[in-house]
């Protein structure tokens, strides 16, 4: 008999913390932490493998489930001594979702479950408070016919608008037990209207509510956030139904919501929020202003709300040493549920907090440094693209901010953009290429594919543990929210301050570590690599086996690459240095010249520009190596196409512009990607070869004299098929190493490589590494060619192939592991075959995704090369990827 | 000690007939003839293996080559009772190239090496003939000025001219003793002021005529001989010395030219050509006309001069005796040169003999039938793609011919071009895409390039053995030859018969079956497949066990596929079926609508048309395979592009033409090969592939019930790289089978399968053979992403990359056989891991290519499709294929 169901409660449980894949993260804790003694409302968890038994027989559960659902519940009616459905002492049931990761804000919860029109007498009965009694049967109809029923929400809130309007409340708490009971009757007849009522019987009603958590599975915002975080639908969600404890039976009542550490910073405060006499959803809703848990925290914000401490401090006390129990017990930052019935503190949740990638990084650093975990755990902590966020520019230090309001620093980070009011003008903007802050009264799960496209986001209400600031630090997004004096009209598309309204369009710029919303676009800086960041990346270091180089030809992206610890250049692309307004012309000369005389003529005076470019790339790079690409886009690229463009090449030219546009047209290519580009250039006109590697070559001699430094440069060919074309179109490189070697009277040591991203060249690589020193793989072309599929024109309909699921990602943003991956593996055991000391990197944009580092790592290259920005996540992927799967001994 | 000489002569020989590879093909033969007791004149070979120390060591020979030489040549000696370089009784040798496989007027030959001021009055004295011994040293000293030297031999043919002039001679032989002194005088002198006087001593004359033929073999055109022929570089050139017999020593001398049997036709009859006193090089040379060998040749063309079998009835018969004995002692039509000195035959030389397709396959169904072969070494003598030209069309039967002049039918087949008068003008309007007949007085190695690229060759002189003449036959193009009262002029570029004047450009028809020379652009018809054509194929399919299937889509080209034997259909192309005038506006109207419905709409309008043509197809294939690839290409192809169309399109549809422009600048793609097309239009627009499927379901219905066949549809989907990818792309497929089946009430069985032209789909063929019953090896795509080389745009460097021999043959046209093969094998073995059984074809262009074919059956595929004229070509190198690889037990 399989065991589908697992009880908890009163110091025992029949699961561990360990079973998360069984009883998901939030059951597995609730386990855990009943075992090791921490109070927790009795209740039990249906495993996930009833989801996956759901949705495998058309929704349906397995023939025994009932008989074990009522035996666990008998336990824990015996636990309370209350009983389900009693009329005299009603025990009720929250049913909750519980996934093996925690998916916030995306599954369906139910409250106060076993409520009716007579239990809801024996609960007001038993409590001595009518009132909460009835709010209580209240919200769980509400509730009910809205997640259970599909009755939609807006219907129950006019009943309350109006009952607030009439009589002049501002809370829905103001209402008198018989407003309540009219309000019940409306919504009953709602119900009955819509031909949803709500069952009366309990069991029905846990069954409902056991259904509707199975069903939230897979409606359509848990699949996108799913998809965005890369969770299987196969795990499922598992259901955990668990006595009622409320924090709003009066004022010696409470709920919250707390971390161990600070989730935004990391600091090691107690932090949190809480709310007197309210339900846990009032908290995470937003609607009211929480109260901190801390008197620092309090003085700190200049919150005049008291805090937690000073309103509950023995409560607080027995808080705060669960706080520490569970994070030694868990060894990592939690983040807890909790609540207080009539001065009683009951756990509901403990799970590991989310953070910003700031917090992350303190929290790691400083537990490792406690000696809570080791340096390898602390590495692991780290998201390797949560450190994205670190690294991305800050507002200048210093400079004029023009503050128009303040809010809670609800995710840390800068961001500048034009306000937009909804999530789908933020999606529209993105594909029209503007960035954009969302501005929201709040934010709901509806939002998030809206949120994930800004810059930042700003929500006028909303506490630090809102929906906006739970979800924006998760995605390392900046986020303020709860801001005070801001009105956001909808209709109007307007966001007014005092007298100051600002419009959709209008720039804006938010610190998310502060809560600062500043007028207009503020100049953005990067980010310091010094304190914590240094430590941590020290560590790094230490471990990974992988090494880490930059794509940059630039001087300023080669300096903020070194900045960023990049240990060389992968690839260095000649033709961008090109593209200069001195430089370009020269380039043209050499393109609309019909002999080989002239082309060298117009290569000569490009000489100069490019031996300086290496230069300055060597003694930026200090002697760590630099792998320099050959020219390698189609000649078309350069040539302008526009008339009065063309005539003024003509001009400039001193030709006809019908000789412009003559070659122009003869350039033309019906798919430039697969045409007369790569090593097929340096094959037709070796000349330009010669002008690069004599720059090349020059430019190492002359460094190495002046600094004393040697530097060994690594030339390579792009687009190379075969051995015998890598041959050819490097005997310009070999000869001019002998003409400049014998001009200087100087031995220079040089290693001839290419680039793989053909897939015929991963087919024959063991013949190219006969004369290949080392490989790079260029994902980018190589995926291309290997999907047929053009980056350029993918867009319409790239997406649809990433929703329907037949690239789990973007194949141009994170390798195809299955397709690409096996030719670059092929490529790897084959090069080795021939050359088993071959040099192997990747240098596609590839090279800067954790999961293709890891892959890498795997393979067995030596290095990966990736945009200047992306190398402290490569390192750290390298890192995670060492501990894994070790390759040092 | 290696043996680098071989002897041979006087009934015995060193070598053998199975050692070409060592002595090349007319030493072995040589050899061979000597030891069956053929009369050769006697000599040695030195082996090709020093041809390769030749070039692996900087032009120099083995240290024994010269001790072995000298034994060998000392043996010649002793044979002939005659001594190299005495002045009373000179030996004189011939040096001539031997390679592997005969390269007809490719390798460099010196005669009458041994002469010098001092043997030639020995020569002449024993000869008793000194006009001959005279004549014979000028050739030698003009020969070996040229050959040896590289003394321009206009220079000598000056001096040759003068004399002619100043005599009123006609020829050459009309000249006096004393003038042939005076001309060797004047030669001299021409030597030695270019500072290369010709070498008294004979052994100097000897090793520099070695060194000539061994240099021979790296001159431009031989290396573009081999490059035509696929002859690798590295197989050498033997070098054959032997002593001189003449056929220029009187009137009971004569030198010829011979061959089994008729190399044109294939006719078992005795053919060839002689000349009376003269050298070989004279008949080859085509400079005089030569004469008949048999009675009844000399009277089937009307020809005046007597035959051999007239002027030398004895040796005639002498020499019909080893005709017969060398075709039966070889078993192949051989190809003899021959010289009778004063009345004594010897034979030369023997090799198989180079003929037209026709004569090819002829003399292999005849000597099967005759029992001197089996079926299967017939069908082993049939070059595949010789193949073609019997399948290249003649001119209509009975058609007015405006015949202007009549040649010799010196290579068969139909020509209709525009006259050109040089081989470079001929290059120059292929590549403009034009249509040329090369017109030349004769034809020499400079001009074969030139004759590649023409339709057909009409040379003024020359017979049926002339340099045009051997090799338009071995490229199966059309030749006349031979054409009396025709005269060229190259510099006014005109072609005059009498009064007509043709001018370059001018348009004229060639028949080289029957020798006539047309004017104007005759009407082509295709060539019948029965006869010894038909018997032939039927023993070629008893073999082979590679299905061979035709890629047609029109009933035009299934026709002509099934006359051809094509055992069905493996690829018909549903778009080509969306081009006709009725059915694209429809189309047009389909991709220009914004909503599904319209769509619909629109493609409602082309059901009916696409199912006729399906009709069609399973009709005319009664019932043999039939698969369909669902559309291919991207929308735009199927839009104008035009202004004036645009708005045509716009009228038509009634739409604002800014839609037609909107929508063509929407689809506009940088790289469409790599764009949305293939699978990708159908996940996008499922209802295409909808009205495809119910087009070929209701067609195959449609059929089965009519024609009471059941046919099984292939259906299969392009540019697939993955199984997901197939699922959705053929899920239309299979929803649309089921309602027609429905609908009609009939069960239908089909097939789902896949193009398999991304490299990505062989690496996941495995995954996708789980979906698809059959593979279809699109190798045209897979080449393009493979090698990453767009088809379209690789004419400007891919010329390049074969010169450079970078990829062997134009990867287009013959599969790159170690990349893309590679892939294809990959998948092959991926494919039936899963799927033992699984269909396998190819359907790029390949499948028409001989070595393809090959590959094909090696990895074994099921099947090849190719166009319909390549159908039989592809049938015969399957059977190739099974004889030399069999896969039947």
């Amino acid at each position: 008999m399989t065991k589908w169901v697992y009880t908890f409660g009163d110091g025992k449980a029949e699961g561990r913390a360990d079973m998360r894949n069984l009883l998901g993260g939030k059951g597995a804790n609730l386990a855990e932490m009943s075992s090791i003694g921490i109070p927790v409302p009795p209740g039990f968890t249906i495993t996930t493998e009833v989801c996956t038994y759901y949705y495998e027989n058309n929704h349906t559960y397995p023939a025994d489930l009932k008989e074990q659902v009522l035996t666990a519940l008998k336990e824990v009616e015996e636990k309370l001594g209350r009983k389900f459905g009693d009329e005299e002492n009603p025990l009720l049931f929250s049913v909750r979702s519980g996934a093996r990761v925690s998916m916030p804000g995306m599954m369906d919860t139910i409250l106060n479950l076993g409520l009716n029109d007579k239990t809801v007498i024996g609960l007001a009965k038993k409590s001595g408070n009518e009132k909460f009694a009835y709010d209580s049967y209240r919200r769980f109809l509400q509730m009910y016919a809205d997640v259970v029923l599909g009755v939609h929400s807006s219907l129950f809130e006019k009943v309350l608008d109006r009952v607030r309007e009439e009589n002049g409340y501002q809370f829905d708490n103001q209402m008198t037990v018989d407003q309540l009971k009219e309000v019940i009757a409306e919504y009953k007849e709602i119900c009955d209207k819509e031909g949803k009522p709500v069952p009366q019987d309990p069991f029905e009603q846990l069954w409902g509510g056991i259904g509707a958590v199975f069903s939230s599975w897979m409606v359509e915002r848990a699949i996108y956030y799913r998809k965005m975080n890369n969770i299987p639908e196969t795990w499922g969600t598992a259901v955990n139904v668990q006595a009622m404890v409320f924090g709003n039976s009066g004022d010696n009542s409470a709920t919250g919501v707390c971390f161990t550490r600070d989730p935004a910073t990391g600091e090691n405060i107690f932090y949190g929020e809480y709310l007197k006499n309210a339900q846990g959803e009032d908290v995470v809703a937003g609607i009211r202003t929480p109260q901190p848990m801390t008197k620092i925290v309090k003085e700190r914000r200049g919150v005049d709300l008291p805090s937690m401490e000073e309103e509950f401090p023995e409560t607080f006390k027995q808080l705060d040493g669960i706080r520490h129990t569970l994070e030694q017990h868990y060894k990592d930052m939690q983040d807890m549920e909790f609540t207080i019935q009539d001065g009683k503190l009951w756990m509901l949740q403990t799970r590991n907090g989310k953070r910003t990638g700031a917090a992350a990084l303190r929290i790691a650093v400083e537990q490792a440094e406690e000696g809570l975990i080791d340096k390898k755990t602390a590495i692991m902590r780290l998201d390797a693209s949560a450190l994205d966020q670190l690294l991305h520019p800050m507002f200048e230090k210093g400079a004029k901010r023009d503050v128009i309001a303040k809010g809670l620093p609800a995710s840390p980070g800068a961001a500048v953009g034009q306000i937009v009011f909804s999530a789908q003008d933020a999606e529209k903007a993105k594909e029209e290429g503007r960035k954009v802050v969302l501005v929201r009264v709040e934010t709901s799960p509806e939002d998030i594919s809206g949120m994930h496209v800004s810059e930042g986001i700003l929500t006028a209400r909303g506490g630090m543990t809102s929906h906006a600031a739970v979800v924006a630090r998760g995605m390392g997004k900046p986020c303020v929210s709860g801001v005070p004096g801001i009105k956001i009209d909808y209709d109007a598309k307007t966001l007014t301050v005092g007298d100051l309204v600002l419009k959709e369009g209008d720039m804006l710029s938010l610190d998310g570590s502060t809560g600062e919303v500043i007028k207009g676009a503020m100049k953005l800086v990067q980010p310091e690599m010094t304190g914590n960041f240094g430590k941590f990346m020290s560590w790094v270091d230490e471990v990974k086996s992988l090494g880490v180089r930059t794509n940059a030809e630039t001087p300023m992206d080669a300096q903020a690459a070194r900045n960023f610890g990049a240990e060389g250049i992968g690839l260095a692309r000649t033709e961008h240095m090109f593209f200069d307004p001195k430089r370009i012309i020269h380039m043209r000369q050499m393109i609309l010249s019909t002999t080989e005389e002239d082309r060298r003529k117009a290569l000569d005076k490009l000489l100069p520009y490019q031996r300086q470019d290496f230069i300055d790339l060597f003694t930026i790079m200090k002697g760590l190596p630099v792998t320099v690409r050959l020219l390698d886009p189609p000649l078309h690229e350069f040539l302008p196409n526009k008339r009065e463009e063309q005539e003024e090449v003509a001009k400039e030219l001193g030709i006809s512009v019908d000789v412009v546009r003559a070659r122009t047209a003869q350039l033309h290519e019906a798919n430039p990607m697969l045409g007369h580009r790569g090593c097929r250039l340096g094959l037709t006109y070796p000349e330009i070869n010669e002008m690069q590697a004599r720059a090349i070559f020059e430019a190492a001699i002359e460094f190495s004299k002046k600094e004393g430094v040697t530097i060994e440069p690594e030339v390579m060919s792009p687009l190379v098929g075969s051995k015998k074309e890598l041959d050819i179109a490097t005997a310009a490189v070999v000869k001019t190493a002998e003409e400049v070697m014998k001009e200087a009277g100087v031995q220079l040591k040089y290693h001839i490589g290419t680039m793989i991203e053909l897939p015929r060249a991963c087919v024959v690589a063991d013949k190219i590494a006969e004369t290949a020193e080392f490989f790079s793989f260029g994902t980018n072309d190589l995926t291309q060619t290997t999907l047929g599929m053009s980056r350029d024109d993918a867009g319409s309909f790239l997406p649809e192939y990433v929703a329907k699921g037949i690239y789990e990602k973007d194949p141009f943003a994170s390798l195809d592991q299955e397709g690409v991956g096996s030719m670059v593996k092929m490529a790897v055991e084959k090069g080795k075959s021939t050359r088993p000391n071959i040099k192997l990197g990747i240098c596609g944009e590839h090279g800067g995704d954790p999961a293709t580092v890891k892959f890498c790592h795997n393979i067995g290259l030596t290095y990966v090369s990736c945009s200047p920005y992306r190398v402290p996540i490569a390192r750290l992927a390298a890192a995670q990827a060492e501990i894994e799967n070790p390759r040092k001994k």
